[in-house]
C-alpha cells in the first residue's frame, strides 16, 4: 500500500469509529453507512488531479475496510462504489462515485422487498414452508406470498440453542400464518409434510455453498433425500467477496453457555461444549437462491459476485 | 379365542395387574416378570392331560398379553417361553416351560453384558463415538471396550425436548470417558471427527427398520452422507414382533409441553406443537445392529426375529 | 439320473400331461395338481422297501418338472412335498409324504388371503397407494386394508402396452377405492401424493431381485428418489429356485403387436420393435416384500426360501 | 402504467390480433411475428422527441404482451428488441431497434441449425440415443451428426398419450437411422444400450430446471442411475424469463380423453384422470443443454438469460 | 479355559505344530488339515465317558486354534466339526465327530467346483467380468461358464502393488478369454464396457461387509455409480466366525518395498510408504456373495455363518 | 475461409514451424509464443486500410491455429488477442492487438502465482490433501499455503502406469512436506484421513467436465462418497474452447508398453493392452476449479470461458 496515505473525510473518520465500535452494525446498516462516507469523501475533496482523487478514495475505503475485515457487507458495499468510479477528471469522478453511491444505498433500501416479491412467486397457493433459525429475508418471502393470496403454512424448527425459532413463530402469527412448532430432531419427520424448506443465509460463497445458522446443512440434507427442495433467501450482501479468491469462511464459535447452563454441567460433570454458530451447506444440497436481483441456482451465484462486485482481478479495488 | 378360559394362576392374575397398573415397567422387567408368571402357572398346574395344560398356559400367556397390548418385550417373553412348551406328557409339558422360562431369563439377565462385549469389538482404540439420546445398550458397548482397554471419546447429543444426552454425558463421564456436547443442529459438522454413530432402539421392525428418539433418522442419514458407520444396540427383546405381519409401529405423540412452556407460548401466540417421541430409520442407513446373539446388517434381522420367536405361521402360540 | 425310472402313477401322468399342453395353467393351479399328484403317487405305491419308494416319488417329480422347465411355481411344489419326505419304512414315507402335499396344499390355498393381511397392516388409514399393472396379490393387501376400516385411495398407472391398469382399476372400483388413472409417464409426478407403491411379482430371486412386469423398476428407481416406499405382495410360490445356485431368470419378449399395430407401422417405416415383459428391479429399490410368511426386507428373502425349499446342496431333491 | 398509452402502430394491432386468436402460434413463429411488429412501430414512428418514442415502444410491446400472458418466447423477443433500444435521438433510437429486431429474426432464423451442429458435437460416431417425445430441435442434432458422417442408433419411446414417439421414429426412419421402437416402461432396460437421453425442452427455468413432456423427469432419474448422460437441445427462445423473478411453470393439464376413452371408462367405472402435459426435471438430472449460443450445464442458464434478456432488475422494459 | 488340559493326539499335534511354522498353509489346506486331526483326535481317544471324549474334543480344538488367532477357515474348520458333534455315548460321539470330519472335507474339495457352477449361472452368454487381483474362486466362475458354452470376454486390472492381474490374465489366457489388461487407475472408463465386475475375497464378515485385496471398495464404489453389478465369489470357508461377536478384520500393512525400491525412494527423498493388503467394502456396493452352498446378498450372509457354524452364544465350542 | 489469404510475418511463420515439430511445446509456452507471433504480426503490418488489416491477422491466426488442431492452450491465446482488437483505424486495431497480446502474456506469466494463492486460501492449518498424477498448478497452492505458514500434508498416489506421483512426492518433500506415498488402489481407505483431493487438470469442458490423468473420475467419485471436497487447480488456459460448441475432448490412447513390458506379456500370452492417458470427471464430483481468475464451481466455468473468450457465436474469429 502507499506510503502516505491521503487524508480522509472527517465522517469517514466517524463512519470508521462507529463501525469498530460496533455503534452501527448489522450487515444492511454497515453497507450503507460505508456508502454514504464514501460519498461524502468524494463530495468534499478538494483533490485537484484525477490521481489525488482515485487516491483518496481508496484510502477512504481501506481505512473503512479495516475496522472489520471479516465484515461480509463492508467490502461489497466498497466495492460497488469503487466500482462505478469513472472518468477522466476529478469532477467526472466525483459525479460517479456519488452517483454510485446512491444507486448502491437505493438499492439496499429495496432489497428485501424486492426479495421477498421474487421467493414469493415459488410459493403456491396452499404451500407448507419449513424454517430453521430467524431470516427476515426468509419471512420477506412469506409475507409477499400473503400479499399475493396465497395460503401458506408454516413448520417452525425452534433452533437450538436460541431458540430464534420462537421469533419466527410469532413473526408468522403475526401474519396470521398458521404454525406448527417442532424440535429440530423431528425435522425428517415433517419433511413429509413440507413443500419448501425455506431458510436465510449469514453468507454465501463463491463456490456456492450456503453458510447459515448451525442445523442447515444436516436438514438440507434430509430434504434432497426426501425429495423437498430448498430455497436460500439472501440478499446479495450477503455474497462472501473473498470467497471469490478461495478463502474460506471463518466459522464463529459462541458461548458454550447457551449449550449448557452452569447448574447443568455440575450435574453432568467435566464436559467440552463446543457451539458452533453456523454451518456450511454444499451447492448440490440447495436447489435456488433467491436474491433481490433474482433467483440463481447456487453454482451460479459466483455470476451474479462477479457482476456486481468484479472479479478481484489486481486485488482489491482499495489496494494499490 | 376359547369360549371358557382356564383359570389363571393367582401369580399370573397379580403380575398381569401390576404391569396393567405400571407397578412393574421397563421392557427387560416386564419381559421377566411374564415368564416368571407363565413358569409359576406351569409348576402348580393342575391340569390332568397335556391338551388342558397347553390350554392354561395359551390362557396364562394371554391375560399377561392383553395388560399392555402394545409392549414389544411382553409378547416377545410370551413366545420364547410358549415356544418351548413341547412333549407328550404334563409333566414333559411342565418341565418344558420351566425350563424355556430359566433360559430366557438367565439370558435376559446376561443379555446387557453380552450386547456390550459384542458391541466393544466393533470399537477400535482411539475412536470417536457420536451417542443421540440415552441408552444403556450403546453404554454398555463403551463399557466394555474401556474394559478392553481401549481409549474411546465422545460426542454427545443433548437430544432436545427432554435433553436426555445430559444423563448420557453424566454415565459417560463417570466412566472418565472424554465428553463433547453438542446441541442437535450440530451434529452433522461433527460427523467429521466421529467414527462411529452408536445410538440405542426403543424398537426394531421385521423390515430392518429401526424406531429408535426422534432425531435419529436424520442424523443417521447424515451419517450415511459423510460416510460414518452407524451401529445401532438393541437387546433381542427390542426385536418388535407384529412387524412381521406388517403392523408399523405406533409413534407415541408427548406432551407439548416438553417443546415450549406456558410463558413461552405466550409470547409466541397460538401455535400448535407436534412432539412425537420416536422416529423410523430406513434399514438402508443403518450399518449393523448389535444384540446379545450377535450382530447382524437390518435387513436380516428379521432371520433373528423368526429363531427366537417362530414366524407367526397360523397367529400366535397363544391363540388357539 | 438313474437308467430305468421307476413307473410313474397314471394320475402323475395325467396332470404332467395337462401342464405340458397347458390345460393346468397359473403359477398357484399348477403347483396344487402337482402336489395332489405326488401324494397320489405316494397313496398307490406298491414299492415293498423304502429306497424304492424314494426312487418313486423321485421318478414322479421329475416326470412333472420336466413338463415346464422354466415355470417357478412347479418346482417349488415338488421341493416342499419331497422335502417332507422322512421315515425309515414305506408307510412312514408315505404318510410324510401326503401330509406334505396335504399341508403345501392348504397353505397354498390360504396364502393369497394372510399375504393380503400381512399387506395391509402396513397401510394406514387414509393413505394413497400407487399400483403398476395387475396383481391379486397386492390388490388382497388393499381389500384387506378396507376391511379393516382403513380408508384408502389408489393412483393406477395404465401400464402400457397391454393396460393391465385397466383391470386394477376397475377392481378397486368395484371395491369402492376412490382411483386416479394416469399413463405411466405422469408416475414422477404423482409420487408426491403417494404413500406406498404397491406392485406384485412374477418371480423373485435369491439375490432379492424382484421380476415383475416392465416398468417396474424404472418406478421404483424414481419411488426411492421422491422418498416413497415400495412394497412387493408376492406368495412365497413367486420365490424362483433356481435363482439360488445363480441362474438368472429368463426374460420374456411378447409380440410386437402389442406395442405397434401394422397400420402404425407403415405409417412410420420399418422400425424393430422392443417388447420385453418383465424387469428386474434390484433389492435396494425395494423396502419390503410381503408373503404370506410375513414380510421380508428384499435381502432377506433367501432365508425363506431356503426354509421353505431346502438349500439345494446336492443338486434337487428328485435328482439321485 | 401510464395512464393515456400512445397509439400503436396497425401491423403492432394486427399481430397481437392473430397472435390473441392463434392464427399466429408456434414459439417460433410468435417471437418473429413480435419483433417484426416492434421493428414497423419503430420505422413508421411520428415521435418527435426520444422519450415519446421509448413510450411508444414500450406500448407497442405490452400491446403484445397481453395478447398470450403465459407464452414464453414472446416476452424473449420483446426483451431482446427492446434490450438492442439506446441513443439520444428518435434516429438513433429508430435505428438501434430496427437493427435489433433485424439481428433478432436472422438469429431465429438459424437457430435450430447452429444449435444442431452444437449438439451434433457430443454425439460420436456408433452412438445410440434413446428420444422422449418429439423435438425438431433434438432431431437436429441427429442429423447434423449425420451430416458429420457418424452412424447414430436410435431408440424411441413410444412416448403416452399422444405417442409422439412415432413421429420421430419416422423422421428418423427418413433419415436411414436404425429405429429401436419401445414402451415408456421399458426404457429402464434399454438405458444399458443407450449411451445419451436426448430430449427437447418446451421451457427452461431460471433455476435451471427443464419443463418438458411429461415423463421425461422419470428418465432422467433413471439415466442418472445408470450412468447415461442426458442432454436437452432446447433454442434460446424456451428460456423462460418469469422463472428469473422465480415465477414456476404452470403445467397444463390435458384433456383426458387422451389417456381414457370413454369406451374405456365405461368398462372400468368412474375413475378420475389426471392427464399433466408436462413435468420438471431438476437440474442435477440434466448434464447439458445445448443452445444455439453453445452448450451450459443447466447450473448456468441464468448466465445466458441473464446475459440476453437483461437481469429484470426494475421489472419489464415494457413497464414504466 | 480348563486348569489341566487333556492330552491331545499326536496327529493334532503335529498338524498344530506345522501350521504354526507356515509347513501348512492356505486357508483350504489348514481347514482341511484341522478337521483331519479332529478326526484322528476322535478316532483314537481313550476317553471312557463322554464328558472326558467332549473335554478331549475341546482341548484339541484349542491347541488348533491357538497356532493361527487371526486365521479365517481354521476355527470354521473346528466349529464344524464340533458342532456336529452329538450323543449320549463315547461312541455315538465318536461317529459323530468323524462323520462331521468327514463330510466337511468332502464339502471342501468339491466347493470351489460347486461354487464356480453357481456363479457361471449369472454369466450371460457374451458378457465381459472385470477383475481386480487373482482369486481362483472367482476365475472358477468364468471356467464353469465356459463349459456352458457361453463366450467370456475380461477386462483385468493390474492390481498394483504386487501386480496379481497378471496372474489372472495368463490363467484367462489358457483358458482362451480374450483379455484386456488396464491399470488401475483406467477401471472407472471400461465399466462403461463390463457387464460384471467379479472379485474374490479374502475373509467376509457378519455385517456384509467384503474384505478383499486393497482397490476392490474403490473399485466397488464406482461399479455402482456406473450401474455395474458386482458379485463376490468366496467358498464358506472366507466367513469370518469372530465377525459375528463384532470383531473386526485386522488389515495386514505390508512391507513398503512392493511399492517402492530403495532406488525411488532415493531419488524422492523420505516419505512414508502405506501398503495395506486388503480394504473393506461396505455391502451395499456388492449384489452377490456367491458361495458353493448358493449365492446370497450380502446382507444375509449371516444367516449361512449361523447355519454353518453356529451363533456363537455362549462362545465359542472348544471353550468350557 | 477466403481464397487468397495474405501473406503472414516471418516471425508467424517460425513459430507456426516451431509449434508444428514440437520445438515449441507446453501448453504455457505455445499460448505465449502464439501471442508475441500475433504482436509481430500487428506491429510490421503493411496493410493500408482496416480490413485488410484485420485479414491478415485473421490469416495470421489460421496459420498458428492449423499448427495443432488438437491443442487447448493455443486458439485461447489466438481467441484472447484477437478478441482484443478493435477500432476503426489500422493504427487504433494495431495498438489494440499489441496491447491485447502484451495483456495476455503478463496475466500468463502470473497465471500459476495468482492461482497458487487462490487455491491456497481453501487450505487450512494442518490440513492433508491427497494428489493424483503430478500438477505444478496443484502444488502451487500448497506451496502458497505454506507461505501463509500453515502446515500441509500431503498423501501421494503413485499414478499408474507413469508414476508422476513419485514427481510430486520429490518436489513435496524439497518443500518440508510430509508425504504418505500409496498405490493408487489404497486411495479410498486414506480418503478418510484426506482433507482435500487436489489435482490438475489437463482441460476442462463448457459443461464442467475436468479431463485430467486416467483415475482422476474414479477418485472423485470415492471422494464425494467419503464426503471429501475435490478442488481442481487449472488455469484459464486449459479451459477448452471447442467444448462451448458441444466437442468432446479427444482422450489420447498411449503406448501399451507403459502398462506392460515385453518380457510380461511373454509370461503372460497375448492381451490387448489399453492404456488411455486420460478421463473425464462429471462436474457434479468436482467442489471447486481453481484458477487464477478466481474459483469457481464447475457447473458455472463456462462463464468464465464466455468471458475470456467470446461465445463462438458465428464460429472462431480467425474464420472469415
Amino acid at each position: 500500500m502507499s506510503q502516505t496515505d491521503p487524508e480522509v473525510h472527517p465522517t469517514v473518520e466517524d463512519v470508521a469509529e462507529d463501525i469498530a465500535t460496533m455503534e452501527i452494525r448489522g450487515a444492511a446498516t454497515i453497507a450503507d453507512a460505508a456508502a454514504e462516507a464514501l460519498a461524502a469523501q468524494a463530495e468534499d475533496s478538494d483533490a485537484t488531479d484525477p490521481e489525488a482523487f482515485r487516491a483518496e478514495m481508496r484510502a477512504a475505503a481501506r481505512r473503512l475496510r479495516e475496522t472489520r475485515p471479516t465484515a461480509v457487507s463492508l467490502p461489497n458495499s466498497l466495492r460497488y462504489v469503487l466500482g462505478a468510479m469513472e472518468g477522466d477528471s476529478v469532477e467526472e469522478l466525483r459525479e460517479s462515485v456519488t452517483a454510485g453511491a446512491e444507486e448502491f444505498r437505493t438499492e439496499l433500501d429495496q432489497a428485501q422487498e424486492n426479495l421477498g416479491r421474487i421467493g414469493a412467486n415459488r410459493l403456491r397457493d396452499g404451500d407448507t414452508v419449513m424454517t430453521h433459525c430467524h431470516s427476515t429475508d426468509a419471512l420477506s418471502c412469506v409475507e409477499h406470498a400473503l400479499e399475493q393470496g396465497k395460503e401458506i403454512h408454516a413448520i417452525v424448527k425452534e433452533t437450538r440453542p436460541r431458540k430464534q425459532g420462537h421469533i419466527t413463530a410469532r413473526w408468522l402469527r403475526e401474519m396470521d400464518v398458521p404454525v406448527t412448532l417442532i424440535v429440530d430432531n423431528a425435522a425428517r419427520r415433517y419433511l413429509d409434510q413440507t413443500d419448501h424448506v425455506l431458510v436465510g443465509a449469514d453468507s454465501i460463497a463463491a463456490d456456492g455453498s450456503v453458510i447459515n445458522k448451525v442445523g442447515t446443512s444436516g436438514l438440507a440434507v434430509n430434504a434432497r433425500e426426501r425429495g423437498v427442495p430448498i430455497m436460500v433467501a439472501a440478499q446479495t450482501l450477503k455474497l462472501h467477496p473473498d470467497t471469490m479468491t478461495g478463502h474460506t469462511v471463518e466459522i464463529e464459535m459462541r458461548d458454550e453457555r447457551e449449550v449448557l447452563t452452569l447448574d447443568e454441567e455440575d450435574e453432568i460433570g467435566d464436559v467440552t461444549v463446543e457451539n458452533p454458530a453456523f454451518d456450511v451447506t454444499p451447492p448440490r444440497y440447495v436447489d435456488a437462491i433467491v436474491t433481490e436481483r433474482g433467483q440463481f441456482p447456487p453454482e451460479s451465484i459466483v455470476t451474479l459476485m462477479r457482476e456486481l462486485f468484479g472479479d478481484q482481478q489486481g486485488g482489491e479495488p482499495w489496494e494499490k
